[in-house]
């Protein structure tokens, strides 16, 4: 049998403590499957006395992970430690330098500097892995990057965060609020103390980024992403959704518009009979659209150590079972010298359906004012609703529900100045597109 | 850039003919992800002037594929000619004698012959890709073979015909009868002309062998499938299942059981509201669940030209992006020395939840007695539907449904043994087994 394929773990939190673990606990079935033994020879974290629960004995310890990646007598560094830049970008770029392999799980990495990384690998020969950096563990790194060679992609979205599926879902399910299920969600440890990054989108608009560019050929740019978050989502949204065959997800969604790329993350209607709506809870789900395969839909765990480990071992016994220097996969799909600049579709030029929710003051010849905006912004609508009339001390008020047919995000935002320019409406409207698989 | 990939077509109906075409089409595209040209050099099909609307200049013609085989002028042989035996199980063979690369989508003879020819693959050297062998373009191949390295699968099961799953979603959703449905799918193409292949459950079985091998690290074992189809399945079942809140689909399943593996093939009711009970249509669905990623599950199309060729073409990337000779990925995910012999698992002690509907005379005490057999055989009952009499010359009858908690299938067998001799049954009671995700 071959020698041992040496590992070196950067960062020893949540994944990295299930890696290590696993290895360990797996190593004759890893062994045979690969063709070789993987063994984990240095790792390196912050704090060394901590109890993870794993067995580092026979393991160089490292507390920088430069110099792990410089020094470690290792053929693979496995990059756990997470954000754009500091060390674990550091160490990245000192191992591919050095000619080693890198398997990571670090979407924000990647969003900001994957194709640089991915030309700095190719120019080495090495191989750059990333499948836990999407989606956790589903697969689709592989899917896009491989089983797709050929296709033409025409839209990739899907849901990429477990933290807004896990509260939309609880809100539609038991009526709660947004800021219950968020509070439910930190005490599961769904959510960060800090919950901005995941809630605002911007957590699913890193793993958007690199979607876009293994799909459609060009460079990474997450800075040129529509973001719009889940936390104006409220009941009354997800209800009105409900009565008309929908239900609210928080998609990421890239497409080739005839003026480019579009890449927006935002609460998204979709039909209720629809595969994705029924993804539930922390569960994550990336639909990939093709012109030869057609469509394809993956669904599974988004996130959690075992999950993340499980995609991360994935890369590491790809890598054992290429010879060193035999593998020739460029790490974005194509060379990353080839890739296309990214250009930007723009987001007024976005076609789709709308939901439009106001509440709008209960005067004689309303409904007529706003239909009329409508038609002169040439928007038709699928349907209109009417809910009941408030009573109370403010003057009486009533909410309008409308669901467009395919028309332009211009459009809608013109007629909605308008409408509110009229008077008519107590407070802002709200705004969520549809999408259709 | 290195030299081109040379490719041999053995078949051109209509995958051969859309991998041929697509080849061409993409060639630049092909060339720049694959870091090589792939280039057809040579095809060959039973009847050479036949219009395929492809151009085959510049293409050796071969009347036989073991002599295409032999000396054609080719890297990698695509076997698209199907069948267990013959042609295509001859030329595999010589190809891999050879040291050529092969590419099938032939389920059949992974079947029956996988082992045997993934140890000769590996004896050479050769890579022996299959991914358009099961569930078409979905790539669960793949998943299974490098996705899932280490991880101890416990079940795969899914939708693998979508023949079947065309049927019983036509008499769901428009009433008609499988005879209907069978006819429109004949018509449609989605069916042969001799359709017992598909409906009786011998197509789905044959993928499920390759699945329940790579999942569970046994040798394959295609003729040990306990094998049920469709035809049976009435109107009456679809419209009962709704109601209990199942829909039924055709579910190849493999489980890892105390006793052994379980392969079975057979209409099964999987609850409404999970993702799988949404696939409708000839898409095909693979659930892959396993013990450190979790649940997968992968939703696409299973047939079609244009579907599969997409997944011949994702194997023969692979081949192109690795070098001469580097590639070390055993065929069915271990060595094939190293499968374990297949431990079949007993029908009778299959557990699981049962439906059961049976015509009854509508007399004093039956139902009481039926409860009661079902009592003596440790059966507890989830629920007990009867429905409405029916007049007509005859005697009088009434159609009763029980739905059983977790038991086994000898428990079932032999409570239906009882009441059948009991002589309330007027015709044989219809078993569907429950699956829950």
């Amino acid at each position: 049998m071959a020698d041992a394929l040496k590992i070196g773990v950067a960062g020893l939190g949540t994944v990295g403590a299930s890696l290590v673990r696993i290895i360990h606990e797996r190593r004759d079935s890893l062994a045979n499957s690969c063709g070789r033994p993987i063994e984990i020879t240095a790792v390196s974290a912050r704090t060394r006395n901590r109890d993870r629960g794993i067995d580092l004995s026979g393991m160089q310890w490292y507390d920088d992970p430069v110099a792990l990646a410089e020094s470690g007598d290792i053929d693979v560094l496995v990059e756990l430690i997470g954000g754009a830049d500091g060390p674990a970008r550091a160490s990245v770029e000192v191992a591919l330098a050095r000619g080693l392999h890198v398997v990571t799980a670090n979407k924000a990495l990647l969003a900001q500097n994957g194709v640089a990384l991915a030309e700095l690998a190719e120019e080495k020969g090495v191989l750059l892995n990333f499948e836990a950096a999407v989606a956790g563990g589903i697969p689709v790194i592989k899917a896009v990057r491989e089983s797709l060679t050929g296709n033409a992609m025409s839209r990739v979205y899907g849901i990429m965060n477990g933290t807004c599926n896990y509260i939309l879902t609880r809100m539609e399910k038991e009526g709660l609020s947004f800021e219950e299920c968020l509070k439910e969600a930190q005490r599961l440890g769904y959510a960060e103390a800090d919950p901005t990054f995941d809630i605002e989108g911007n957590d699913t608009a890193h793993k958007l980024a690199i979607l876009t560019s293994l799909a459609f050929g060009c460079q990474i740019s997450c800075d040129d992403i529509y973001l719009e978050g889940i936390s104006n989502i409220t009941l009354e949204d997800i209800r009105a959704a409900s009565e008309l065959g929908y239900r609210i997800k928080l998609l990421g969604v890239a497409q080739r518009t005839e003026t480019g790329i579009e890449q927006r993350v935002h609460p998204t209607m979709v039909p209720h009979d629809t595969v994705i709506a029924q993804v539930d809870g922390v569960t994550n789900a990336v639909a990939l659209e093709s012109d030869i395969l057609g469509d394809l839909l993956m669904v599974g765990p988004g996130a959690g150590g075992d999950a993340t480990a499980s995609a991360v071992l994935g890369d590491i016994a790809d890598i054992a079972k290429s010879r060193p220097g035999a593998q020739t996969v460029p790490a974005l799909g194509r060379p990353a010298k080839s890739l296309e600049p990214y250009e930007r579709a723009r987001m007024r030029s976005h076609e789709g359906g709308y939901f439009i929710r106001m509440r709008v003051v209960d005067r004689i010849g309303v409904i007529a004012a706003i239909a009329r905006r409508m038609a002169d912004s040439q928007i038709s609508l699928e349907s209109i609703v009417q809910h009941s009339t408030n009573g109370g001390k403010e003057a009486p008020t009533k909410t309008i529900i409308l669901v467009t047919h395919a028309t332009t995000e211009l459009s809608v935002r013109t007629a909605i100045e308008q409408i509110e320019s009229d008077g008519f409406t107590v407070n802002k409207p709200q705004v969520i597109r549809i999408e259709k698989p």
